[in-house]
């Protein structure tokens, strides 16, 4: 890269962090908990949003926000459960950034408690850019391999939870959850660590108790 | 992107081409095939090199180039399989590019057959770098989903082998290999699908067959 290139990036870099700081002012304002979602394609982002859909409820609502590169297809699964979605498509971009997400942002019900932001499949790019979220969730499904965390540090250094997804394929795999874990809290100790598999329910209920939490306590911040 | 933005990457990518078009003469001036894997991480690729490394015998040669962002870990188990492997860690960026591995090439053995680079594991950024590869393969591993050809199609439209991986777990998934291979044929039809498990061996011969007779197809082609 040269100065010039190094220039333009940081230029970009400034103005997503300005846009995204304004995004979290917003929400806060509205008391609704941002929560931005990054991993690898088919880690299971979007099976995690649909399980959580079945348990966030007690009065509580959700919308969510869907990055994909091409189709609305995430966010036709996120409608199918009842749930407001919008489909952010980049059309080539390997991230969602914060004024993509200003665009859509007025759209979304002034009533909802809870804004999962769905990023593009990608466990490197997306790291680099704060969307406006008060909570970031990296999934690592048990199919990638236990090395993941050292492989793509920045990914775990910059998120506040890890989801260790598909724990129902643990018997079929050379995947160890321990380690996995062990290595990302080395990376960032003050990752909160949960085990699921959203297909078959284990673990979404702690989470969703979790996000619950989350909400009162961003509230508590704002009263 | 200002117009700015977009002249800086246009003249990065045109460097990129230049130095790939350099080192794609080289290679095939050293009766060398030269097959850039990508993918997402953890779709197998290092476990397809091993499989491969134990299969391309027959007086062939093969040797690594490895690209990670951290660690030397992918190079330290292709050098255990008796295999010549080169790290490149781009400390933070999301895909190799040609220079990466122009810096390398003089240490590549004259006399190898066959030289693979493993891309980063992004199923994004690495699809617009051209190496300098004969062959691109991108590999698609049946946790990911069968509806990922559609919303990640650069890969799937840049590359000539679509390698379906880990074959062994789809009893345990939600997984259609017919559909995936649909969807990835009518971006692109000229892309040639195996289906693989490389822990178990399923259709490995196969593949490793096919790359003899794409190594000879190119010496003929020089001849």
């Amino acid at each position: 890269m040269t100065k010039k290139d190094v220039l333009v990036l940081k230029d970009l870099l400034g103005t997503n962090n300005q846009i995204a700081a304004e995004i979290r002012r917003e929400l806060r304002a509205r008391g609704i908990l941002c929560v931005n979602l990054l991993s690898s394609p088919g880690s299971g982002k979007t099976t995690v949003l649909e399980a959580l859909a079945d348990r966030l409820g007690g009065g509580h609502r959700m919308a969510v926000i869907e990055g994909d590169i091409e189709t609305e297809r995430d966010a036709e699964r996120i409608r199918a459960r009842g749930i407001p979605a919008w489909q952010i498509t980049t059309g080539g971009a390997c991230h969602l950034e914060a004024k993509m997400v200003g665009k859509v942002l007025g759209e979304v019900p002034a009533d909802i408690d809870f804004l999962f932001i769905e990023n593009v499949g990608n466990l490197v790019c997306p790291a680099g850019y704060d969307l406006g979220e008060s909570l970031r969730c990296v999934l690592l499904s048990s199919p990638e391999g236990d090395d993941k965390p050292g492989k793509y540090p920045r990914a775990f250094l910059t998120a506040d939870i890890l989801l260790l997804t598909k724990a129902d394929l643990l018997p079929f795999l050379p995947f160890d959850p321990e380690k996995a874990a062990a290595e990302a809290l080395t990376i960032n100790p003050r990752l909160k660590v949960f085990r699921l598999s959203a297909l078959k329910g284990e673990g979404m209920d702690e989470l969703a108790a979790f996000f619950v939490e989350a909400l009162a306590r961003e509230r508590a911040r704002r009263a």
